[in-house]
Formats: structure tokens, sequence, C-alpha cells
């Protein structure tokens, strides 16, 4: 898979990444005894990072609805911008022509970017994949665009986010254990061409490297295996949530984790709900991200220790107290939830703004949460005890929504 | 018109309206030598209101796409409900029960509503107007409505605004004499049995009367005349702004402004733009209300001081500089006219917000260096500079925002 000149790059690079510690750092506070979940601290040049944490998702430079001085009143620490998205629209040159991304949209804290391919092959119309990279039109005009390994590393050096990922291919699900490999052999064959691209770009970016192998539990393990030995500070295990039941999704992580390297941060790209943080962190990952909940929030889908309420029921209409009685969030802290009700009813946008809020706080709360029970030793207690109060959305409610945004999507 | 009985007690009114001092009180701090322009300050129980001023308007409980905190950063001293929509949606029963439209909107600064009449007359389905009010149907559900100068008072009292307005009846433009009379004097009966029906509510509010006449001069000085002579603490001037050419609009007030009595408020309803303040102003008004801001900029008109720009406009794609240099709204302050031509042409939630921001504080700005300039002595140089900078949307223009607006309200 490596020739000779980009193992000799290689073996440059991990010094290089030695040297790196000054932009990126992964410390970790606390272990679990019982379960793989850990608290950690992340360093990046635009500030630190407590693990567990959720990125909350701004795909056109903006988290939908709400502004960065909210975000940040809301606990983030750190957030998602989409590559496909931006650099269609307006694009990357443009956005480095401003400075980069935190200049751009006016978010001083880190950003990760991802590498467009998920886009590319979920929105954009596919036209080719190969060795080389993949070639697709635009969803917005039709303009024909190429991917490749080597030239993602530069448009996220353009848009200048701190943390950054690789192109990578995903299996759809279900697909052929055939399929599994090829789609994991070539996601790790660009990994190590992004590694070697990335090298001449920003040294102040730090590359997290992608974990693929589809459903095959030995793929996983041998993704995770491969990927963790190369010289990426950080981790990202992609193609998942995909389409699968849940219950598929945790089991993969089963053989990821133990595959993977303690030291390094792990992020399970485009995830996800409340029950799924609480999840996805025993089994040790400690990064999240996912526009689902301030999908949802636009929908009426507002989050509660009790689970997931329709703010479109009646029985809202009359309801003096907030959303949520012991949140701390500026929509319940300001307004009841007979007002948010009507904002919703009324479709008024000052709703998508509160709604967004408060689920964004709901998880930035949960992952703070989440880190003092591992730090106090208590994380399984928290999580059995979360389960068993949170009612998550049924299979079929998430598989209806899925369609309805598909479809949404294709409009 | 009068009985002995509304006789009687419109002169219990008076002597009511004089021990109200404490709740409402309008002071001239400085007049125009060569204009009827005046600098004031209204006292409300919500607090303290500078004239000239703007008041963005809220309909629906909330002025689209802005927060509270927003309205009183970019310097709002007051905002407006609307009536009809909150009566229908979700009800001023209900919102009484939330302690009135401030609480339950989370807006602590003085509140008017209007009386819906508008409303009814070009949104709802007109089933029938009779001496005892105007019978309609929702334009939400179809249901039957009716609104009397009676029921409009309890409507209001319900709300809780701190300054309310009587039912009142606007001539079509154009329209003969002898309607223009007929609306004229039915608005006059109906301010009566409003100020009668007042009474029976909370002191705390304070109804201002309603001018009408449409395009006559004679009519509007006689109403101006009749209605300032009642116990109104302030009067609005109603039914222009409804599709004449500006010029007329101007000409209608210079017959209102020397009929009213110096010492009241008065407000022109329903207008406008930072022409129609900075010029409307000369011409005695101190209260200014409208849509307009706030909907020009949901569609990318932006104010600046050299008129209103669209930030649609490519050449805003690459502009690094702020929507305008000198603006201090928090539009300019933190982000570039590329990123807000960026959000718009994304579609992006944050985008309306942005703007609608920017134009509220143009108009609030606007009326605070028109406030500025007459307690100067220099309102005159400072209209004539304006005028001379700011590019208005032409008359064309005008005509076919208003249909499209027309056309969009009607699907």
């Amino acid at each position: 898979m490596c020739d000779n000149t980009s193992t000799a790059n290689l073996t440059r690079l991990v010094v290089d990444q030695e040297s790196m510690s000054a932009v990126f750092s992964f410390r970790i506070d606390a272990e679990c005894h019982d379960s793989w979940a850990r608290a950690g601290t992340i360093q990046t040049p635009h500030g630190t990072i407590p693990t567990p944490i959720f990125m909350p998702v701004g795909t056109q430079a903006t988290v939908k609805s709400v502004s960065p001085e909210e975000l940040r009143e809301a606990g983030a620490k750190i957030i998602l911008g989409n590559t496909y998205h931006l650099m269609l629209r307006p694009g990357s040159k443009l956005i480095e022509e401003f400075g980069g991304l935190h200049s751009f949209m006016h978010w001083d804290g880190p950003i990760l970017t991802d590498s467009g391919g998920f886009q590319v092959f979920s929105l954009g119309h596919l036209r080719k994949l190969s060795e080389e990279g993949a070639a697709f039109k635009s969803h917005l005009d039709g303009s024909a665009h190429m991917l490749t390994p080597e030239n993602v590393m530069q448009i996220e050096a353009e848009l200048g986010a701190d943390i950054i990922l690789p192109l990578d291919i995903y299996a759809a699900y279900p697909c052929s254990p055939g399929d599994a490999r090829e789609a994991m052999e070539r996601t790790h064959r660009w990994a190590e061409r992004a590694l070697v691209a990335k090298a001449r770009h920003r040294p102040e970016q730090t590359l997290f490297g992608i974990v693929q192998g589809a459903f095959e539990g030995d793929l996983r393990a041998e993704s995770a295996a491969f990927i963790g030995s190369l010289p990426f500070p950080g981790l990202s295990i992609g193609g998942l949530s995909v389409g699968e039941p849940k219950a598929r999704m945790w089991e993969m992580l089963r053989y990821v984790t133990p595959a993977l390297p303690r030291s390094k941060p792990r992020h399970l790209l485009g995830v996800g709900s409340p029950e799924d943080l609480v999840i996805g962190v025993g089994l040790g990952m400690d990064m999240f991200d996912c526009v689902l909940p301030t999908r949802v929030a636009r929908h009426g889908g507002l989050f509660t220790r009790s689970g997931r309420v329709s703010i479109r029921n009646t029985r809202f209409r009359t309801e003096h107290g907030p959303i949520e009685e012991s949140c701390d969030c500026y929509t319940c802290r300001n307004y009841s939830a007979a007002y948010v009700h009507h904002l919703l009813r009324a479709e008024e946008q000052l709703f998508y703004r509160l709604a967004s809020i408060h689920n964004i706080r709901f998880m930035l709360r949960l992952a703070a949460d989440l880190r003092a029970s591992i730090l106090a030793g208590s994380y399984p207690a928290f999580r059995d005890d979360f389960l068993a109060r949170y009612r998550p959305a049924s299979e079929q409610v998430r598989d209806e929504q899925r369609e309805k945004w598909r479809a949404a999507k294709l409009r």
C-alpha cells in the first residue's frame, strides 16, 4: 500500500507530529473502571476542549439559526463546518481571503471540518469514483468538481479549521463483505496520501484519521489498528449511523475501541442523539457531532431528561413553566413552554432559534454531566440512570424522519 | 353623536386623564423654529421613550427573527403588537393568563397595540361592517369574530400594552369624499364609545385617539380638531400609507398637525421608511411604526446613509467591510458584508436576524439623530442633508414590492 517515498514521508511525519504537541494535545484526566469511558482535555490553537464533548454542526458557516455568542453561552467548545458545502458556496478560497472560517463566521473557538466525502456520496451527483478520488457535480448548480485526498487537504487548509479530516469512503448499509473491504482499503490508502499532502499545508491544523470497515467486525478491528498506527493525533470513526439499527453501530464499536491507541481522542462521526452520547461514551468515544439536535429542534422535537417531547403538542399551549424546569438554557430561563409553542404554531423564526439553543444546551450539559460522572467514578450509574429515564425516539420514528429529510433534500 | 350619558362619561374621563399623569405623560423638550419638529419625552409604566422614536413591529408577540435582548441593544424603546393576530393566536385571554404581552414575550419595555381594525379590513374576510362594529372571519381558520369599539378595549386590556388604540375605519385609496366622510364620522363615534369602554378596564393603560379623513384636507383638519378635543393623552394618524403617492400623505399632515393640540404626542400609524421618518418629524410627528425595515431586511434590502442597498448583489460577495462602515449595530460590528451576503445566498436563518438587526438599529439611530438635531436647533439642516444623501426606493419599486407582498399574503 505504501511505496518507499511515502513511507519515508510518514516517518518524517511522526517526528513532525511530536513537535506539533504545542498546537494539539490530548490528556486523559480520568478513566472508568467498568467501561471504556474516559474524561480528557484536548488543546487546540483556538482553545481547550473538555471531553466527552458534543460538537454542534455549522454546515454553511453557521449553526442554523444560532449566533456564535449563543453557542458560547450554551457551552459549545468546538463546532463543525462541512467542507462540501463551503467549497461550493461561498468557496474555500474566498473564506481563506477572509482569514479562514473562524473570522469569516465570527467564531473564535475550535472548529473541525470534515472532508466533504460523506456529502459527495449522499448529496452530490456522483459521477465517478476512482483510486484518484471522487468526481461529482454540485447539488447547487451542477458544476463539475473533484475531491482527492490531496486537494481536500488544500481546501481544508484554506478553511483553516483546528481539526481536519481526510477524504474517506464509507460503504452503504447493507453491503457485501467484499465491498466493505474495498472501501476500507481505499480509505487506508487515501489516509496515507492525506498525511503526505497535509505536511505541505498549515502546521497549526491537526489531521485526524478515519476508521472504516462497514459492519464487519474483523474489518473494523483491522481498520482501527491500521489507522491507529499512523501518525494521526486523533481518530474519527466513520461509516456508522448510516441507516443501520443502533445495536449494529454499538456492536462495531466493540471491535474498534480496543484496537485503537488509548492516547488519542476518538470522534464518533455524525452521532448523535442524547442516548447515543451516553452509550457511546461507555464504548470509548470522546467526541460527537450531529445535526440531529438542531434538526429535530426545528421540527419541534425538544430534549428533556425524560425523553424527546414535541412542543407542537396541544398540552404545551397553556404551559406556564419552561420546556424543562431544571434547564439552564437561555430559552428555559426566559420563556414559557406556551410561548415557544405559540412561536412554532405561528411559524415565527424566533422559534427555530429558541428550540435549537435548548437542544444544543441539553447536549452540552449532558456531555459535561458525563464528564463529571467519569471524574467522580460513577459513569455506569449515570448511564443506567439516564437510560432508564430517557425515552428515545423509536426506530420507527427514526426511520420516518430519515425518509422525510431525505425527501426534503432531494427537492 | 354623543348622548347625555356618554357626555357625562367623557367629562369624568377628562378628570380621570388628569389624575392618570402618573402612568403616562408627554413633555416637549425642544421645538424647531423652522418646522413642526419637536423632541419630547414620553413616560409609560414600562419606561421612558425619547421622541422622535421608531417602534419595531412585533406582530405575533415577536419582532420577526430578533430577540428582546437584541431589540434592547439596538436601541428599541417601545415595540408594537398586532391585536388582530394576537386575538386569533394564541388568544388575548391566554396572554392575559400569562401576565400580559410583556411577560408572555419577555419584553419589559413599553408596548403599543393597535386595534386590529386595519388587519380586519386588509387581511380578514370581512363579512359585515355596521355601526356596531366589524364582523369578520379569521384568515387562519375561518372562525367568526366581531370587533366593536367596546370589545377591542377589553381585548387590549387582556394584552396589557402601555398604549392602546381604539377601533377605527380607514377609507380605501382612492375613495369618494362621501365615503371618506362616512368612515371619518363613524371613527369619531367609535372613538367616543372606546373612551367610555376604556374606563372600565386597566387604568395603567393609555388610549390614543385616531385621526382619519382619507385624502380630503378639510376632513383631515376636522378629524384632528375633533379627536384632539377628546381626552386622549396621545393621537395616532391613521389611514395614510395605504397605497397613495407619498406626496399625498405629506399633504394630509399639513392639514392635520396644525389642528392637533401641541401638548399630546403624535403617532403616524404604519409609517415608514428612513426618509418618511425624516420628513414626518418635520411635519410634527413624534412616533412611527412600520414592518418595512424588518420586511425589506428579510428580502435583502439594507439601509445605509446613502440609501437602500440589496445585499444579494454580487458586489458584496467579496466585501471585507461591514454593510456600512460607520454603523454600530451588532451585525456591522461583527460580520463582513460578504458573510451576510453568503448567509442570504445560502438561505440561512441567521441572515434574517442579522439583516433585521441592522435595519432596526438604523431606524433607531436615525430617530436619535433626529432628536439630537432638534435639541441642537439644526433639524432643517439635518433633514436636508439626509435627504440629499439618501436614495430611497422609487415609487415603482415600492409599487412592485407592495404587489409582491400582497400576493404573498393571499397565498
